[in-house]
């Protein structure tokens, strides 16, 4: 049991969901933890800005130790808990090395996906330019493809560093989730469609879900023509 | 003798040099390399892509195993060659946590860099508004006011993690630098100045000083009044 630790989250967050799946796969369950509504700007709070002078969910403590940054509590997590839970760095250098890759690949992924979906809410209304934002929607397309490639030549049902399942998904499933939940076709990226499919009924995934995705099943179709 | 890694790299450019000085700490002189030019697009040439499919620098090979992403090569060094050179990631739990957290904000920080120093170079010149650029100097501001802070905490002579080099330098000081070339003042800044020109005597970023800015020890006057 984790009651050392506290983890202030939101629903539906991809940093927030890492942590989440790196604390069940290490088998900490049982720790403090507090919903909060980015809508209502929760995050902004207080008790968010004593931990996280951000102002930014995820915000993490365990014990007296502070670990905000999804990447960062991932990798703390499992250099405390090597032996715990499962582990989540493959001994073989290849597949460590591809690991590593795909994790910070995996931040212009989160990145290129933010600038598609969130454009509006990042951009001033007076600094939009539709431009701008089809020369996103172009590049989250060249990014999907990347990924289908890397997850074609892995061949099926494998994870996205090698056979096992790697801190690489622990931080990258969020992405792909968030895609499909915005509308991506699986007929047009199947094998995103796979890799989804196989790893939404992991354990640590199914027992993190987002909420509000489970209350209301229906995602937006922002992405259905992407 | 580092005779079966080759880096592809360019000149003053802050991934590429976070690359350069994991080498040097791990002891790995002697790799094949190869000094690209930004400006006349090689990082958009054959040569690069035959091992980076995202066209850019740096580009990091060992072997067969291909590591690209430069926190990642960094990590994969670390791994690979963990009793080799200088230990870069600190035994100590609280260290550790510090060094992955600073190591992740290192991001943001440079992000915010970025988008100060080459906003005219990414935003297309009809998609451009002094708001944005105004919004984003401030966004500077509030960040370098944070590791001002960090660095306050740690007290003089310390390091991003706490009292030894780790891989939170590694990957953060070519940020640190880059303030400076641009103009930053250790006036304004003292504890960053501190931070800079402790570090610019490590042998390791001696060693692999962005060429061009020995060449021409001027650097720009962008950051001067932030």
């Amino acid at each position: 049991m984790a009651q050392d630790m506290t983890l202030l989250w939101g629903s539906g967050s991809p940093p927030c969901w890492r942590v989440m799946i790196a604390l069940e796969e290490k088998n900490l369950q049982g720790y403090n933890q507090k919903l909060l509504s980015f809508e209502k700007m929760e995050h902004k709070s207080q008790e968010v800005l004593d931990i996280n002078p951000r102002g930014q969910l995820p915000s993490f403590k365990h014990g007296d130790i502070i670990v905000n940054e999804s990447y960062a509590a991932c990798f703390y997590l499992e250099s405390q808990f090597k032996s715990q839970g499962n582990q989540l760095i493959p001994d073989s250098p290849e597949e460590q090395a591809r690991m590593y890759q795909r994790m910070f690949e995996g931040l212009s992924f989160y990145e290129k996906l933010n600038a598609v979906i969130y454009y509006n809410w990042f951009i001033p209304e007076d600094e939009r330019h539709d431009s701008a934002l089809q020369r996103n929607r172009e590049a989250l397309v060249t990014e999907l493809k990347l990924w289908e490639g890397y997850l074609q030549k892995l061949g099926s049902g494998s994870h996205l560093a090698g056979p096992t399942f790697s801190l690489a998904d622990v931080v990258v499933f969020p992405t792909v989730a968030t895609l499909f939940r915005f509308g991506l076709s699986a007929e047009t990226y199947p094998k995103l469609g796979e890799y989804h499919a196989l790893l939404k009924e992991r354990p640590s995934i199914k027992a993190s879900w987002p909420p509000h995705w489970l209350e209301n099943p229906k995602g937006q179709d922002t992405l259905n023509d992407i």
